[in-house]
């Protein structure tokens, strides 16, 4: 069995479960790290078996322009490219080619775009973004889909979901008749669109639950819509996506943010918060966010949280980080990336804790108003 | 005892030794990994203890200007602040003031200088630098110096000379009446100059000689002059220094450098070309350096060093090293920096091996012919 929905919490939708791959097991809910350019930046794999990753992200886009998927496959795949003996999911590059904006140029067959690299012309379709993912050989697999802007008309986010389903009708034929390269199995999600229009989101649910996909992400959320927008079309989708598939809310978010996505029954979890924050000093913690460049840490002997067990609290001050900053080593990069990546792992997994004892909710308003201060002292 | 002289190979100077700190045992011939600021540019202290470094490097100069060395005083020390177990050696700033140049004035008392960073006015003196480093609390100490630049004239480098000799009376006495801030033992170094006379080496290493250090340096090397002349000054200092002391070039070099001072008699080395050269992409093997970025390691499965056991090697191919050097991804930094002190530190344990085994002329000559080279496949 792919997924084993282990409980429900009486009290919400929040949900405890475990993915099977033949990458090791992934317990749910889950953060997944962005590993965009096969790597989670400036970290090495061990420091991510440290905190506990159980599966990451890369770019189905970035890896295709460089270093290409062919040079991947001709080493043995991603995994092995990259060092990573645990899962990999991949996305589709629908988003970062949606993200290029002037770019790109959409049709029936796909889209037309110009790399950012060197303005060489490109074209995903829903054949090749799958090809390239089988190159890649990630445990979990993202079908190609066009995802509205916010705000968009409601024709617009009509036709889009046609054309959304149209190639997810396509991939899922397409991996019927395939065979994975590597010796490992693969899946493929299919992605929920319908922009911010409840009964577009509830056509496109079920036209991808009636092709049979073993998981479902949520996307077109995050790009711009009010937070209580975001979870009301979260909270909605989960209603209507069958309970024994995983589901995975694409490029979300802030520690608040995952919590209350969580309430609503989502699983899966990533965006670039914690490591890009980190690389800019803003770290994390139960207290509040923390920007480790301010003048009052100057002197702080203290670790950025006591109660943390990560390998940077357990060796470094606040001083000696605000230093490493200050003086623009790299250390305190990848310092600042292991504890927040930390953060995020042990934040699930205390949530998933909490949903195994029935208690999510009263975990949830009990932590939600400290973490998301700002440490002051 | 501080120093012990384990063995001299019998067919050339080259020494085996161990110095003992209340940080640990460093086996000599030693390199030191150069920590300007607080930290190996790229690697957290268990990457340094995974490729056994037994000492590192810290510069007076640069600590005292950021963070200050009464803050790291303040945090407990140098050790403790960037939580760092093993031993440091700590400059005396003269070097730095000296590449300053523009901005910098010397008298009889100290150097006047202004900061890098912004301006300031600053006075080291034989006394300041020796506060600084007992704030730092590093285990082995350098005396403030003067260091002439290449070319001097005779007239210069003999003035110059007496207020380094002057330099190193004063601090020998302040040392002799101080006791050190943290519990452990600190030792001061000497630094030998002269430029590139013998009589002013002569007489600037029997004056010191006659002050008594626990060990002594050869400065004022490796600023310009051609390589004979450094290895023919660093071979006359060696016969004058006293044989029961560590001998310390500082600054030095290459990895063919480094073996050609062993031959004379040398056991300290110190430089930043491993970790610069990692940072910009160039590696060290036993068959010579390797240009990461070259277009023909695009497809190359292969490590930097097949014979390597570093962390890099054990795990990544150069084709992925040279697709993080290519997308600017941080990793690629840190995995070739821990590759590159792994070297030099392998580099001078097989040394010293060798002439455990009275062999290192034979082994010099067998691996110097490689290691000069430049890797082309």
């Amino acid at each position: 069995m792919f997924f084993n929905l282990i409980h429900t919490d009486v009290q919400c939708k929040a949900r405890a479960g475990s993915i099977q791959t033949d990458h090791g097991t992934i317990e749910t809910p889950i953060f997944m790290p962005v590993g965009t350019q096969g790597t989670v930046k400036t970290l090495s794999p061990r420091d991510l078996h440290e905190v506990k990753a159980s599966i990451i992200l890369g770019n189905t886009y970035h890896l295709y322009m460089r270093p290409g998927h062919k040079l991947i496959e001709k080493l043995g795949g991603l995994h092995k490219f990259i060092a990573w003996e645990r899962a990999i999911l991949t996305d589709s590059g629908g988003f970062q080619v949606f993200s290029l904006k002037e770019l790109r140029k959409i049709d029936d067959e796909g889209v037309l775009f110009q790399s950012h690299l060197d303005g060489s012309y490109h074209k995903f379709t829903p054949e090749l973004v799958l090809e390239i993912q089988r190159s890649l050989g990630s445990d979990i697999m993202m079908v190609l889909d066009e995802c509205p802007p916010y705000p968009s008309t409601e024709e617009y986010a009509l036709k889009s979901n046609e054309l959304t389903i149209k190639w997810a009708r396509q991939a899922r034929e397409i991996f019927a008749n395939w065979q994975p390269l590597y010796g490992h199995r693969q899946w493929l999600f299919a992605i929920v669109q319908g922009a911010t229009f409840k009964h577009i989101r509830e056509q496109s649910a079920k036209a991808l639950i009636e092709l049979d996909f073993p998981g479902y992400a949520i996307g077109g959320l995050a790009v711009g819509e009010p937070k209580e927008v975001m979870f009301d079309i979260t909270d909605f989708c989960t209603e209507i996506l069958p309970r024994e598939k995983p589901r995975y809310l694409m490029g979300v978010g802030m520690p608040a943010d995952i919590l209350e996505a969580i309430e609503r029954g989502v699983d899966m979890f990533d965006c670039v918060i914690p490591t890009r924050n980190a690389r800019n000093g803003t770290v994390f913690t139960w207290q509040g966010k923390m920007v480790l460049k301010a003048a009052r840490f100057k002197e702080d002997a203290r670790p950025i949280d006591d109660e943390c067990d990560c390998y940077t609290c357990q060796n470094f001050s606040r001083a000696y980080l605000r230093h490493l900053y200050n003086s623009n080593e790299i250390l305190g990069l990848s310092l600042a990336t292991i504890h927040n990546v930390h953060f995020y792992l042990n934040l699930v997994h205390k949530a998933r804790e909490a949903i195994l004892n029935d208690k999510f909710l009263t975990w949830k308003q009990k932590v939600l108003p400290e973490i998301t201060k700002t440490v002051e002292n």
